[in-house]
């Protein structure tokens, strides 16, 4: 019977002293004279299992001879071993080689450092680290999609060519077509007859579809052209961003705690065996960080608070707290992990550091927009309510310097019964990163692209 | 009590005679001379609802004035209509109005071509054509990554800018940054120190995945910089790619027939008053489509088989059938709607006409290549078992002109523990159309991007 590691691992004992069948990857040979163990894995679980065989398997030599990452299908009998580290092994009748793997295979039976483990993005989701870390990243992509689409938002794919130069929210990509294979793209713009870019936010189109369908997200991936080569930036990274009609800025956190929670929750449950890996060799905090980040009720004060907080810790900063300024991740880290101990959501924040849309508090100085601060002052959730009001909106972009070129129909929003909307943006990668205490995003995207780097 | 149009339709008696408060926008407002009724929607449901309001009503006058298009704020008393078209209605004691809507607001009470629609993108969505399209779309993403979840499939983010050149699958979009704002893109190389596409597929970045998590999906956009101007052609568009390890072309096509058959079912299942209102009026075969789509068995036949089925018809093609050839569209709608009266997959393609992955048959000539029809001759996927033996690819690529420069990687996944594998890919914007009979695929994309259109 043809089985998978994740069945036998769910119910070893329906297959007790029966004869299975697997294919999969050799992760470890070690023979012995007259017996050896593979550690062998098939990619449908976090763990692998050891496969035994003895002198009297068929091709006992051979077997032996089996190198590192080589595929192989096996049979064998499951047996119980109640005494051993592992719950069950499969007495092998039966191995044969499919695919061999020489000699410089990257990817040895040994610690590798992340580092080189960048250099083979190709082969490092074999490693036990990666399949824990893309594992999570799966579920946590399909666990934010479950939140949704069990709370009735419609999903609306942003364009990612996009005519709207971002309104300052970074540097762009260009996107193109050259007039000929290997000239330079001076006629980049003859395609779409316009400049276009790649997006970095779904957020206004998202907007629309909330004015029409109440309740939306968009999922897709956004852009920087930073050349700030750090361990937090890609150029490459997607975008959770729901945006909900008749919802206030009250409303956005809520949902956006609920989600979180919500996640978490799904991780913790359905990715054990891979946060039991990461809380073992990479953050002895892990699991324990996720849990309490669930049981917390999520504290909320505004910009003014937080900077009078940072100001009477009488704590020395590298960068003094500002009522007019943004926090820094020293301010950041001190709020969520001194003085509260728990998430908190920083909201009301000065408008002169904040973007356009966002909606002016009736103190005219603040603005209606709110971050999310997690354990380390990681920074998980940034959203707002949006400036529904025209004459508002209209003296804001003046007196930010944004056209209404190319955004009347952002306008046209507020002018055709408009009303309360507000949304927020998550940083998938972050949130993976967060998930798995991964310290650099390269190592939580399967293939990232930063400056100079876009191999694959 | 603050509810959703939603929340009344699932289960009325729970509100009925009761006092009731909505949120939402105005489709139409016949104001009598003592009463009236707003047809009333708020993104929650597919259908509207029917608000009467009366002489006693509080601003009987200015509820009268109320235009098309704005929102407002209801209170009232719902009431059961067991004799009329609607199931129920609602009695207002209050309606104020929150944002107004101008006199040339372009979503009129009427019906409006497709054309005209696509000129207002962002309002679109307000009409119940493009809310049955749109939620449709939703469910359907959200089914594929149900039905992917459910079966323990590992999502996987491949790269959207890529330094992969395409390897002929088509025309790329360049990706770059100028030097200076408003420069040309003469230095577009410089980012990344290499030259970068938008991806065309995830497929290949995926293989390296199934070598190492077995099952796995990718789902993202992808681009064509084709010119074309058709009915059919995106310039942006998704796509789903899924890719098995130790799975051969008939396993991969047993998974594509699931996928279908869940998906229309979901949507089916899910999505019946929008499908009602498609099926009134777009098309009246429309259910009849999808509901026969599940009950058939999907029939399988080789390339020759296709070919000889359509010479042997004695039908008079605009393209002669030819056993070296891709089939037209023409010979699609034959074998679908005439010959077999099911969905059918083509399997072993010529390979001279197919990609350098495709596995080759024994026969030497053709590769275990399928595509799927279905009525209309519609092509819903194309798929293939992937070439997995050094040698064969090496020679493949050799022969193709694709160059091993910058693909290395693509060939470690052969070197090292290979394996039969398979994946296919199902372009999620024609499934759309599909499921909807919408012709033109700019109506199944909210923000459509083709030659010289990239507005919003």
């Amino acid at each position: 019977m043809k089985v998978l590691i994740r069945e036998l691992y769910n119910k070893p004992e329906d297959f007790q002293n029966k004869k299975v069948e697997l294919q999969g990857w050799v992760r470890n040979n070690r023979s012995q004279k007259k017996f050896g163990f593979l550690d062998f894995h098939d990619g449908s679980h976090q763990k692998t299992i050891q496969l035994v065989y003895e002198e009297s398997t068929e091709n006992f030599k051979k077997i032996q001879k089996i190198r590192v990452g080589s595929s192989i299908v096996v049979e064998g009998e499951l047996v119980m071993t109640p005494k051993m580290k592992q719950p069950f092994e499969v007495k092998c009748t039966f191995v044969e080689l499919v695919g061999d793997s020489p000699e410089d295979y990257p990817i040895q039976p040994k610690r590798h450092s992340r580092e080189f483990l960048r250099t083979v993005s190709h082969l490092r989701p074999r490693t036990n680290l990666f399949q824990a870390i893309f594992r999570i990243r799966s579920e946590t992509k399909h666990a934010i999609h479950r939140f949704f689409d069990q709370k009735n938002f419609i999903h609306v794919d942003s364009p990612i060519i996009t005519g709207n130069d971002g309104e300052g929210a970074g540097a762009m990509f260009s996107v193109g077509v050259p007039e000929k294979p290997g000239l330079p793209m001076s006629n980049y713009e003859k395609f779409f007859s316009t400049k276009t870019y790649l997006t970095v936010s779904g957020q206004l189109q998202a907007e629309a579809f909330a004015l029409s369908l109440r309740n939306v997200y968009t999922f897709g991936p956004t852009f920087r052209a930073e050349r700030s080569n750090t361990q937090k930036h890609a150029s490459e990274f997607w975008m959770v961003e729901p945006e909900m009609a008749f919802c206030d800025i009250e409303c956005a956190m809520k949902i956006s705690e609920e989600m979180i929670k919500y996640v978490v929750g799904q991780v913790l449950e359905n990715c054990m065996h891979e946060i039991d890996l990461l809380n073992a060799f990479v953050d002895k905090g892990l699991r324990k960080k996720l849990q309490e980040l669930m049981t917390h009720t999520f504290k909320k004060i505004t910009h003014k608070e937080a900077i009078d907080i940072l100001i009477n810790s009488k704590q020395k900063f590298d960068n003094e707290p500002n009522h007019a300024k943004d926090l820094n991740s020293e301010h950041e880290k001190y709020l969520t992990d001194v003085h509260f101990k728990c998430p908190v959501f920083i909201k009301d924040w000065p408008k002169n550091i904040k973007a356009f849309y966002m909606r002016e508090n009736s103190d005219k100085k603040t603005v209606a927009a709110f971050d999310l601060l997690v354990s380390g002052g990681v920074e998980l959730v940034g959203g707002s309510q949006r400036e529904e009001r025209m004459g508002m909106l209209k003296e804001r972009m003046k007196s930010m310097n944004v056209k209404n070129d190319g955004l009347e129909w952002y306008l046209d929003l507020r002018k055709y019964g408009g009303v309360v909307h507000s949304g927020f943006g998550l940083g998938f990668d972050r949130l993976i990163m967060y998930l798995t205490s991964t310290e650099n995003i390269r190592d939580a995207i399967p293939f990232p692209r930063t400056p100079n780097n876009c191999k694959y």
